[in-house]
């Protein structure tokens, strides 16, 4: 066909071809086309047999604490960049829509990527097209900063008339010893948890809900992590983090209804009436530990196993067999603990802590390369508990003035969140708050 | 038990439980507790029901190149530090051993992680120990600097007396227009391409590799890519890059032994007699090409298709109806080219560039945001072709300047590395330069 040109009612080959003409009379997350048969929606997980699986968006607890841990995670955090409550209450409720949708394995909107016309950028961006749901989660949180005045920071304007709603332990986190932080990789307003099997997955969520956010949120930092070091159901094998070492072996679990009750959910009595939205919740906290790898794989393997406290092949604490026997810290060779005193395993244990528990999500990094040739590599640290200042807090001021391992670590990023309960049927993200 | 100091020929509890006691006669690559039973080797294929397959290491190509593009990617490149031609070579042959064990599942030594003894470092750094071999692949390359003197640098130094060696088409890249290369993302004398579809495995290879060349090389710059954009087999689905789009539809394929044999594989008669090291070898091009995200995603749907060459939804190039449709570029509407005269389609087709093909193996990557709440993401081109100069620079030379994608990205990282031929059973890495 030359390029001569057609009749004014010649129908355009856009017409003839466009995407519209396509889209049969589908349902909602898999869209077929009618005349070739490819279909171009994402898969839903009755039509898709790998990485399909659908965790469900509402509930008593918001999905992506107890939830199995995914393989891969995308976290961001954003700063509120709007003054007005309006805006920001609209962001969350549009929010919550693209979120339960994506978690789906759906677009942002029906038909997104293609459906709002040719004058209009698109909905939803597109890349996580046929990948399908891959058991994605998405968690959200709220940061102290969004609440106004703290004791830490006593001048921070209530720019949005919450002060009185904040919960009674969202608290800044201390300093603590050898750590290196860099705002840039820290703190934030809002954050969004992305957990799933599937990284395009996860990262095209925390894309998309950026976007949206044009003008009322921007991100302030992101961090993905490409493997995880948690396990969070008896059925999980623990994995191993980037010192080669199991990691978690002792962490809290879903089975453990109990505990999680004791240590993660927030309860009625842990807050005033202002702040019951918070009841179900948690608190998150999430640290970016870089490791220094080279030293590390320096160090020998007795150095290594002393300060972590565990064989490295096995897991098993020192002393024992298996990775979930109970550690002794009692048992001696020639006179000196076979735990050292200074040993993670040692340190972090409930018994040196007064019994203090925490729930354990974290996710492995690497970053690339520093410009040194050294690997920008470590541990995405991400725990979740019900008082972060009784549990977290005095863990961290231990570990950070005693544990072997501080030598070679560098923690350069912190963060701690309020995570509101599950969302009921209709209900939106930040509802009890804003609501 | 009490710490006080056991008799001097009491066992200690280190001996009694070492990991040793605990490894019975289990062959390589799979370590059995004979105690507990617990696994603390990594597992085989046979032993593995997921992420185990093995892609075999030897061959008259190497793998990675037309093997079936794996999901994760992690690429290194690394300076030659080190003046001694010996170092060097007893490098590549300790690589070539490590590497072959990685890509079977197997520690870098056997019982690498713990295997050395209490004081030594471990051979392996462990974190991948469990997690088979998720069809690892470690393709090498040499990058023109090894070389010595170019033509773009005629005063670098011959450090290991190879300039003879030299392949006719190692040529540095020229700059091309609307790109913003850092030398600290370019460059390097030796170049490690990890493909895996675990990417824990890709990482702890290249983390590996790395650690066993301290004082002979360091890494120059690394790049982690999270999800393909290249199909390499005709049984892979199209998957798609951080602009939505269906990407690699048109890629050449590991099926079509004829168009390889033409575009990727290096002949004979392509080199002088000093550098038959490197037939059946090939050359890669590696740009890091940072995509404007936050633009592209207000940009409408219309300009998105008109600057791609295809249909969003379905991958069709525009006027067409299937993603394998032969894009017709004489297809006009009212006048004007349905495909554009810049669209990405028609000027990276054979048929603007004389009929030039490439083979494509990129990936997408996400690095975080980059400090102004953008997300530092974009494309990892890997390409494979049998002379670089005359075909990807003047591929290259026509996108860059008239391809309408070239507003939305941002190249700053360009190398190029000669690509040796599979290895003969006993052969190691480099052998045919360095032998």
């Amino acid at each position: 066909m030359s390029e001569t040109t057609p009749p004014p009612d010649e129908p355009t080959g856009r017409q003839r071809f466009s995407r519209r003409a396509l889209l049969g009379g589908a349902g909602v997350g898999v869209v077929a086309a009618a005349a070739g048969g490819v279909a171009i929606g994402r898969a839903t997980a009755a039509e898709d047999t790998a990485g399909s699986q659908v965790v469900v968006f509402r509930g008593d607890h918001q999905a992506g604490i107890i939830t199995a841990a995914q393989d891969r995670l995308h976290f961001a955090s954003f700063d509120v960049i709007t003054r007005s409550r309006d805006e920001l209450v609209a962001l969350l409720k549009a929010w919550t829509t693209a979120a339960e949708r994506m978690t789906r394995g759906e677009e942002t909107a029906p038909d997104g990527a293609v459906g709002l016309g040719d004058y209009t950028p698109p909905a939803d961006t597109g890349e996580a097209l046929g990948l399908g749901a891959a058991n994605l989660t998405l968690t959200i949180g709220f940061g102290p900063g969004l609440f106004g005045p703290s004791s830490s920071d006593p001048d921070r304007p209530d720019r949005f008339g919450i002060a009185d709603r904040k919960p009674a332990a969202l608290v800044d986190l201390p300093a603590f010893a050898a750590e290196k932080i860099e705002s840039s990789r820290s703190f934030g307003d809002i954050c969004v948890q992305a957990c799933a099997d599937d990284p395009q997955v996860a990262v095209h969520a925390i894309r998309n809900l950026a976007r949206m956010g044009l003008g009322v949120v921007a991100v302030r930092w992101s961090q993905l992590g490409f493997g995880r070091t948690s396990a969070t159901t008896q059925s999980q094998e623990t994995p191993r983090n980037m010192f080669g070492f199991k990691d978690g072996t002792a962490n809290l679990r879903a089975e453990q209804t109990d505990l999680l009750n004791r240590w993660v959910w927030i309860d009625q009595q842990d807050n005033p009436p202002a702040a019951q939205w918070m009841t179900g919740g948690t608190y998150l906290v999430a640290r970016r530990i870089r490791m220094d790898i080279e030293p590390w794989d320096r160090a020998n393997l007795l150095e290594q196993e002393q300060i972590i406290g565990r064989f490295k092949g096995s897991g098993a604490p020192l002393g024992q067999q298996g990775e979930f026997d109970t550690p002794d810290f009692n048992v001696t060779s020639y006179g000196a603990p076979m735990i050292p005193r200074t040993a993670h395993v040692r340190l972090a244990h409930p018994d040196n802590l007064g019994g203090v528990q925490i729930l354990r999500r974290g996710y492995n990094f690497t970053d690339g390369s520093d410009g040194f040739g050294h690997l920008d590599a470590g541990l995405f640290f991400i725990a979740f508990n019900r008082d972060t200042g009784k549990q977290f807090v005095p863990m961290q001021q231990v570990l950070s003035r005693q544990d072997a391992m501080t030598e070679y670590l560098i923690p350069n990023g912190s963060s701690v969140f309020a995570i509101p309960p599950g969302l009921g049927p209709g209900e939106w993200w930040g509802q009890g708050l804003f609501g």
